[in-house]
């Protein structure tokens, strides 16, 4: 394939920018890597494993020259970032990010005076337990979905251009919403880590871990996961995560209610519907 | 090993009870086994498979001659199961069972005229997603724990007996009253399974079921365990349910309220305290 881009700038080369650099350079989408960042050791590891080709810590020279920036940060650092590095881009050139949590960053780029720097906001939902550069590998996002949230002021051909390029790495693309992107992984990745995670707490009150099998190990797998970066997850998107909150705390409660007055139909349906539902699911992605 | 029984019979010739068979076959730990239960097909694929070597509709013919009775039909159906075989068996013989809650079932037989039948619950934790005969297989119990859960009205000797069966099958042995089992498993396996239920069930009402990977499907694995049997377990282990279900519930409420006014750190120490206990209980079970 023709190159995309000519110079991609990744700032923080972590697993999922380390990994898109690997891809984007695999399949020819871009010509030149350029690693920004602020952990010098991390960067020089990118550059030794020929993740990018050149390294830079300060953030506004690493991008001048780039037609295609990423920001890699956790979604905090994310804003403080590109706030530094927007008067440097050159016009023309795509902003993008890979966070996991997309309206409150999405509306704080959108607020800052972009000139005519073109942005838009992307999440690959794809990653491993492990983290940094050392963990990045070419495949991780075939096959992947990659959402992109436009807005009214998204400027066309951007969704286009990115598109192209995550169809480029293996990825299948969505188009969402930010608010509509934050409600479904509110539903399906953030409140799913907010329950991992207090279940394990519950269970370490208990007296029962000694006992706790492979089921346990499987369900709580996620509750290993890094406590910073899920603890800014819930604070970015909290509005979508506390209404998930409240309908699984209602799932739940009308669960209760069945176990309180031995109402073994109840608990059957739900039980039963949501096996049918989740093998059905299965099916559908390929894995029954 | 010299054989511990000279004649097993298996009422309920499923998973965990074809395994069982097969374990003590191949270790020497009985000499005859019996097959006994009301599905006419599924006792002769045992027989067929050379699990059993005899089989019996009528359960108490079964049980006659045998000095150990394994009852491994589900929870409910156990206790008219027992009642049905006791006054057939032979005096001095061993009942057990392999039953996921302990506390109804144990007091139901200690409430029978047990005459000089020497009864002990047992609960091998161990088991697949798969059921019946044709899943059994010899190493299921290998490395796996099995809890015993005498009382005061347990007869000296028993606990010793069913000790070394489930040694000789592989299993670690506790011996836990029938309360702390039902407490245990009530926290690392009942309240799991009607959380992952919930969670599934929450997640077909949203829109995002499409968007979720493989994080959701493992952690969501339990939800597709058989609905009629966990219907049962959680009637039968109602009170510890329903005591860990609010442990639950107050921990969730917890996180919510940090999520609510924005509190990072009490986000952050929940999150860390559950991950650093999870990864230590990972080594001390030589997971990690």
């Amino acid at each position: 394939m023709a190159p995309l881009f000519e110079q991609m700038t990744i700032v923080g080369v972590g697993l999922i920018g380390g990994s898109l650099a690997r891809a984007a350079r695999r399949r020819g989408l871009v010509s030149r890597f350029v690693g920004a960042g602020r952990g010098a050791r991390n960067l020089e590891r990118a550059l030794a494993l020929g993740v990018v080709d050149r390294l830079e810590t300060d953030h506004r020279a690493a991008v001048r020259d780039s037609d295609l920036v990423v920001v890699g940060t956790p979604v905090q650092a994310a804003v403080e970032v590109v706030r530094n590095i927007l008067p440097a881009m050159r016009p023309g050139a795509i902003l993008t990010d890979v966070g996991s949590v997309k309206g409150p960053f999405v509306r704080a780029v959108e607020e800052m005076d972009r000139g005519e720097v073109r942005f838009l906001g992307g999440h690959p939902i794809a990653g491993t337990e492990e983290s940094g550069v050392e963990a990045s590998f070419a495949e991780l996002f075939e096959g992947r979905r990659t959402i992109l949230t436009p807005t009214s002021r998204t400027i066309p051909g951007v969704v286009d251009a990115l598109r192209a390029f995550w169809e480029g790495v293996g990825a299948r693309v969505d188009v969402l919403s930010p608010e509509a992107h934050d409600r479904i992984l509110a539903d399906i990745s953030h409140l799913p880590h907010l329950v991992a995670y207090a279940l394990v707490d519950c269970a370490l009150k208990g007296e029962g871990l000694p006992y706790a099998a492979g089921g346990f190990r499987d369900f709580t797998r996620i509750a290993s996961s890094n406590p910073e970066m899920w603890r800014e997850i819930c604070l970015d998107n909290r509005e979508a995560l506390l209404a998930a909150l409240r309908g699984f705390e209602e799932s739940l409660a009308a669960l209760r209610g069945a176990v309180e007055r031995e109402d073994g139909q109840a608990l059957e349906r739900v039980f039963r519907r949501a096996k049918e539902g989740r093998d059905g699911w299965l099916q559908d992605m390929g894995w029954a």
